[in-house]
């Protein structure tokens, strides 16, 4: 007998630090200026889904993200970005589940735009669920951000070497 | 008779765009101002190496980064950084190599730093010599640089979900 014991990869994320952290979610147009969201100190999540994701992963990760101890502070000591506190600016880039073949990039795995766009929806109310819920970041005043779309030039993709 | 085709992973590298890019390789103390690294158009690569990575996956994973077609024109299209033309700068990430272990970051499977810088320089190397030989850069000016200190607030880390 034989059990299937192929792990299907669900999403990706990439978390990086920031002092401070900015992405324009609309170019400037003849009728109005460039717009930006940004946080200050905190952490940046780019976060991609794959095809057969679903909203069950949602609470781990968000739990996961928001409590690993990898914001440094000024003392050098590593806390979660709850307990720094922190905001959160959550960018989805579709780019990181892309695979390389030959030159070009292939999106083959990535989940539909519109189950994606639900899935992040999800993933940003959650985290800022849990981020009004964290008496610290209440009181500081700190949030999470939904930048909708791309910065322009932004373009994340992660690739792995393997022998 | 069984073969074992566990891959054994060397090196993970993620990619972002941009437009403008600077890292500040040496913070501000009492005499002298912070010093930076920049470049303009073109791409950073983050890159680390894990524990067994040899030389010999050098020239294919440079080969493969400055060939990948995912740098946007201004006209829409995607070509390679050789192509746009456009600068790299290349950042040493060692948090890339980190797996979460409950709330923690653990670094294991990361290479040593000795051996690490020694690939680190191969690799800065290769993708100079690669640059130059691109008659595109070469016109342009553009080239590799390597950050190799971190930004303040620099801190990036891969993260997927299985289930």
């Amino acid at each position: 007998m034989m059990t299937d014991k192929t792990a299907s990869l669900q999403s990706r994320t990439t978390l990086q630090q920031c002092l401070h952290a900015r992405l324009q979610v609309k170019p400037p147009d003849e009728q109005s200026e460039a717009e930006w969201v940004e946080i200050d100190r905190g952490m940046v999540i780019y976060i991609c889904f794959f095809k057969g994701a679903t909203e069950d992963i949602i609470p781990k990760m968000v739990t996961s993200l928001l409590n690993i101890k990898l914001c440094e502070t000024d003392s050098g000591k590593y806390v979660s970005v709850l307990d720094l506190p922190g905001s959160v600016l959550i960018i989805p880039q579709a780019t990181l589940g892309g695979k390389v073949k030959g030159k070009v990039m292939q999106y083959h795995g990535n989940i539909g735009k519109e189950e994606g766009q639900q899935l992040y929806a999800q993933f940003v109310s959650q985290c800022e669920k849990e981020i009004a819920a964290s008496s610290k970041c209440c009181e500081a005043g700190v949030m999470a951000v939904l930048g909708l779309q791309f910065a322009s030039g932004s373009f994340l993709c992660a690739k792995e070497e393997e022998i």
